[in-house]
């Protein structure tokens, strides 16, 4: 799918010119991540169907397991009401998080609270 | 659950003091909104156990379904890996869209191109 200039320009970027873009397991339905996506990693996203994000502490293109293998193969891409935040259905090849946890979201608040570190 | 000040200075919040909050039905597993939390909404949540938002736009405080009854009863509060995003599970007392729809992410991006709208 290529995103015409309409459909970039309705989509409600941010200063940055990005959108969170959260992950799910299209199976499992379990959410894995959030990252950031600008219109070209979407564009990308669509092109290769496995996700491309704009990692910000890099400020570059984050093809998600391109190092590590563990790719998202991309099974559905959905935006919401008001166009400001997108929700990738994949199938991951592995691990969604550098700690190698399934998802990102392993800890509750209470465990967080206990022993709070960003990790 | 009284959030100390190690666990807000450890948790990282956005220039504006925002964290995005994915929320997700903790039964159907259906991922349902993404809005945003300062600490004080973030700890309004946790003492009354449904959801309170921080309004981007209105810039004040919002507990979800506070006027349509809409309610979001809180089962848990997860925090991902580098403590920039929240993951709330929820039961929902309605849809969480102000469209009605029960998700906010009732379009494939398919359908966006086709009608391209912020609704």
């Amino acid at each position: 799918m290529h995103l015409s200039a309409e459909v970039i320009q309705t989509i409600k970027w941010d200063k940055q010119g990005l959108m969170p873009a959260i992950v799910q397991d299209a199976n499992t339905l379990q959410v894995l991540m959030m990252a950031y996506m600008n219109a070209e990693s979407l564009q990308r996203t669509l092109d290769i169907g496995e996700t491309v994000f704009w990692s910000r502490s890099r400020q570059s293109f984050w093809h998600k397991g391109e190092t590590s293998g563990n790719v998202q193969v991309v099974k559905e891409v959905r935006l919401d009401c008001d166009a400001d935040t997108l929700l990738i259905l994949v199938e991951p090849a592995g691990p969604a998080c550098h700690t190698n946890a399934t998802s990102c979201f392993f800890r509750t608040m209470s465990e967080f609270a206990d022993k709070p570190e960003q990790l």
